[in-house]
């Protein structure tokens, strides 16, 4: 399913219509303005891709799943849904002046969501049904990778927060953010718990 | 095919555009508006996603398929597949005075008729093609899970017949319903088997 | 991949716009003037889930694929993902005198195709790469199952041409079909090989 | 995640608005005028099926993958996944005179993005970690196969380079492409793993 979610972006780039941009306009600068579509896409696409691999890693480590799990999956899988969507408001009113913070600030409360969701979902896993692990961990390595699962909530409420001061200050973190976890020096961080 | 179909939901809702909002309206209340499209969004996804993974139960039970299987398991992607149209259509029109009640009713056959063809294939599965089952259950195991599939239209023909009185009322059924399996407590009355 | 066209048809059935539909006309007119839209829809999906269940049949035989069967393959999927088009084209001209015929044929001639990639591949398989069968059939029964595959053909074939009669027939044509292979009947047919 | 970008293709082939071709212009008038939009989605859908292919055949060899492994694949997912709307831009732009040669180097470039993608993470695969292949492969047989998805390349730096004479150039060097993967010639020549 997040397989779907995440070619579903794509969705929202929307190509300048050849009789409008015909007439006055060039195709480069309708393309150009359109930057801020690319600009979330790349962040959503990256932020997605992150957490398909994490949510791979947390899933492959249960022999078997029960009712709690699995409801707290499909909560994590419903807000990964509405990426699309929060993608698609942030890039429309990004450059808008009446609309933008709050655009950002609802694309910034989506990942907050997600990341919320998340955590979750490896609390219940690692507290509260560490019977049904495939391998066993230590309880320390357990508060190991859910306290990264918890404190990746942090960088998330910042951007949102800080969504009420620039839209792009939202962007520029949420950039970072993806760009953080895909680089290397994140490797050892334990990319794949986040 | 149930992962597409509940990721696909996501596309019905709309951006408002932000030339419109611009003028006048604020993105706040442009947003507000939409409400309906939130509410049957979170509806549908739950309750796919629960049905999601009663239908994966369903055939993890069967050790091989047959022509009868088949087709009754392609009525019954048939019936999932058409949510995203109802979904949509139930949120445009919750609050025209004209087409709302038929529109409720319309999203209540809908999951009525998911429903059924639901308990059709397990009732296939369970009491007609027992002997193709993976792990074989007792008669009074078979008729359990079977009497709780049925049991399970009820809610929704009420949700459907009640749409003549109000679109509010389907729409409040539907969302206890799906919180309803979400919760706990559907855990020991066996949320995997509705 | 086939899971995601069948899934897709559904956003060829467009919901009607509440504005235009508040002023005027009524929701019940609006939904029932869509009925070629349901029609085409309900056929291309049983078409497409019967090919879906025939293409598992058909490539879990292999016990591995050589260059020739994953390009009849791409050929075979290629003219799937194009049934959402004819779908929809299909539905907008159904009742337009001057389109129907030919958008007919077109529907007509997609599924022909299909059916054709569908034998190609099952020619290429059964008659020249029999080695990588996974469980050994004997001549007669290749030759049973790819009779099959080409008699398929000629349905399709009758339903393309009579497009020039009536785009109707073209459509009683294809839902014959779609429910021939549904009910028990063809199952001694050899439904999963048609 | 490739199966649902090479299904999504097939939206951006938008059938004709009936209201429109009623009134003068024919049907098939109208689907003619579409043929770069069937030009396009035919060289990308076949494209895309062979990096699809190839994405299998190169994953297949790992046993297990790596930080580095998983941000360079999600990389080439990427570039994947922007194929549906470089499609759409080239076969909107195909015909217009001012855009359209833009359009085709855009066209191009997310191919080439893409073979370069692919490339990055086979070299990645094969050069550096080599100690995480599932069967061990000679230095001359990992260095053969790299050699040919590097040269997999300059196909597509002249398809994107000749866009600046003419975008049927472009189309032309890119229908030959997917032409020549998909015949029995490119078999020995390795098409598994361009």
């Amino acid at each position: 399913m997040i397989a779907v979610a995440i070619t579903l972006l794509v969705l929202n780039i929307v190509v300048p219509p050849a009789d409008k941009t015909a007439h006055g306009a060039h195709l480069g600068h309708a393309l150009g303005a359109l930057w801020p579509q690319y600009a979330a896409y790349v962040v959503s696409f990256l932020t997605i891709g992150i957490i398909w691999i994490n949510h791979h890693v947390m899933i492959g480590r249960l022999a078997e799943a029960d009712h709690s799990i699995l409801m707290l999956n499909l909560l994590l899988l419903l807000t990964i849904a509405v990426i699309p969507f929060g993608t698609s408001l942030f890039a429309e009113y990004l450059r808008e002046g009446h609309g933008a913070k709050l655009a950002a600030a609802i694309y910034g409360a989506i990942f907050l969501a997600m990341a919320s969701a998340f955590a979750s979902l490896n609390s219940q896993i690692l507290l509260r049904r560490p019977q049904l692990l495939r391998v066993k961990l230590s309880a320390r390595q357990r508060r190991m990778i859910l306290y990264r699962s918890v404190s990746g909530l942090f960088p998330y409420i910042v951007a949102t927060g800080l969504a009420a001061v620039s839209p792009y200050v939202t962007l520029a973190i949420m950039a970072a953010l993806a760009l953080f976890y895909a680089l290397p020096i994140a490797s050892s961080a334990g990319v794949s718990e986040v």
